[in-house]
């Protein structure tokens, strides 16, 4: 080994990985035996391109996900789901050592996934109001970064039931149930940019009404099927629709120091690897609050 | 009168209109008899919303446009097919004395249509690589802005005729036929953004592919139905899609300046009211090189 770093895994997702450092290369100079470290959502990309040598290794042509891809010599990518894992240098972050190992692994996509574009999007100014659609892995961690940003937030969710939590044990300022045609009319105008959260097939049209003038809806998860979109509504406003698809290796090492220094961490479930159909399962129903973590190597503390 | 001026237009559209003030009211301080102004798109708004004080009279909810439109009293806006018009002040801006009354008519509502959008979405910046989608009315003033900006610029049609006078006529660095499969290829994510000024129904997922990460596509001329968007290809280079329509009255000022000061102003073609029918049926076949421009008052002088 080179470049590259060997480590010990202890709470892994597909692509929401931490454990620490068991064997480090000649050339390693971020990290040494025994440091927290974490690999998220993309395992290599060629660091020669444009994105690449602007930080924004997410959007290199050649990126390799960390999960069901292959390097460019063919070599699969198979993820979380073993003991042991080898990576360049350059593609691990630090794990802040004040944080849990267990709570701290889902930052690695869902944290950068919606911290990101806060940032990239001035969504993160005191004072702005977001709205955060869909309360799950991604949602309740939006919404405990925008609050950490001083941002006022509400949560849009098909589920009535979720409003205790979203604002008691998550901090949100409000909480609107998008099936209920009068709150989403009273709502209308009102916010500077909407977190989308919602894989599931969904129109955006009810959610650009939601913002103001200029207002940014920011697609997050994507949808199985192409959505219908009415482009005079987006035009009458200013308004806009943004993707993103996590952030760099310098944003996600950011996201974890902001993630520190405020304390946030994912509400998780931990569960050991005999589990995981048990809660694949689960997952279908969504059932879980919020994500699940495999504890891989038991023999590991987590904190 | 009070706040409103009375004046005689020399070459109107419907809501691009341009004249010669013939009387003003006691509190009128913008203008005074003679001057040269013109109206665009919208002929009044509330003044008070926070669209309005942030120079955006164009988002005001209360907007009222020029044309087919009415007033909050109830009384129609006819635009400009009539031979004299009464203003608020507020609502008009000054002609630069230098260019042609004509020519400088259509720049009311298509000159700030792609104006901007390139300011407000950053495009302005010498060096940018922007698309323009259709070569009609807005987009051949979308050529010429951009190229006074100092940005390089494709035109991209349908029509492979449009090449000669797109590259020779306006100044386009590059063409590219939208049908053509090859050449499309050949420019994926090559450009910063693209101006959309297509009103028929097509896919905007062809315009995305050309577009660099964090490229932005504007829509500047709506579709008569819903189009169809996968989030993926946007989500996966950060692009996004903005909708922007027209401007304030500042940036419509602004805009003037800016084009007296490179000097331009739209190709027309200056025909008399009795030829309405006439450019009527031409305009639904397209056949107009690029705005047909009116002439109501025949006596005055349009120059």
């Amino acid at each position: 080994m080179s470049g590259e770093m060997l480590y010990t895994q202890s709470s892994p997702g597909m692509h929401e990985i931490v454990g620490v450092v068991t064997e480090v290369g000649h050339n390693v100079q971020k990290f040494k035996v025994g440091d927290k470290v974490g690999i998220g959502y993309f395992i290599s990309s060629c660091l020669s391109c444009d994105n690449c040598k602007q930080d924004s290794e997410n959007y290199c042509p050649q990126l390799v996900t960390t999960f069901n891809s292959s390097y460019p010599d063919g070599t699969p990518t198979y993820g979380g789901f073993s003991d042991k894992l080898v990576v360049n240098e350059h593609f691990a972050v630090r794990i802040p050592t004040k944080l849990p190992l267990d709570k701290v692994a889902p930052l690695l996509c869902a944290g950068i996934a919606v911290y990101n574009p806060l940032k990239e999007h001035g969504l993160n100014e005191p004072g702005k109001h977001l709205g955060v659609v869909g309360l799950g892995g991604l949602g309740h961690l939006a919404v405990k970064f925008a609050k950490a940003f001083g941002v006022k937030v509400t949560v849009i969710s098909t589920s009535p039931d979720k409003e205790k939590e979203a604002i008691e044990k998550l901090g949100a300022d409000s909480f609107i149930v998008s099936r209920d045609p009068e709150q989403m009319k009273a709502a209308m105008g009102t916010m500077d940019g909407i977190l989308d959260t919602i894989a599931a097939d969904h129109s955006l049209m009810p959610l650009f009404a939601l913002l103001k003038t200029r207002g940014k809806l920011i697609a997050l998860a994507g949808m199985t099927k192409p959505t219908e979109l009415s482009l005079y509504p987006i035009m009458a406003g200013g308004k806009m629709l943004a993707g993103t698809l996590i952030g760099g290796v310098k944003d996600m090492q950011e996201m974890l120091s902001f993630a520190e220094e405020h304390n946030i961490t994912a509400e998780v479930e931990v569960i050991g690897m005999d589990d995981v159909n048990i809660a694949m399962e689960r997952l279908q129903k969504g059932d879980v609050r919020f994500r699940f973590v495999i504890n891989v190597a038991n023999s590991i503390s987590l904190s």
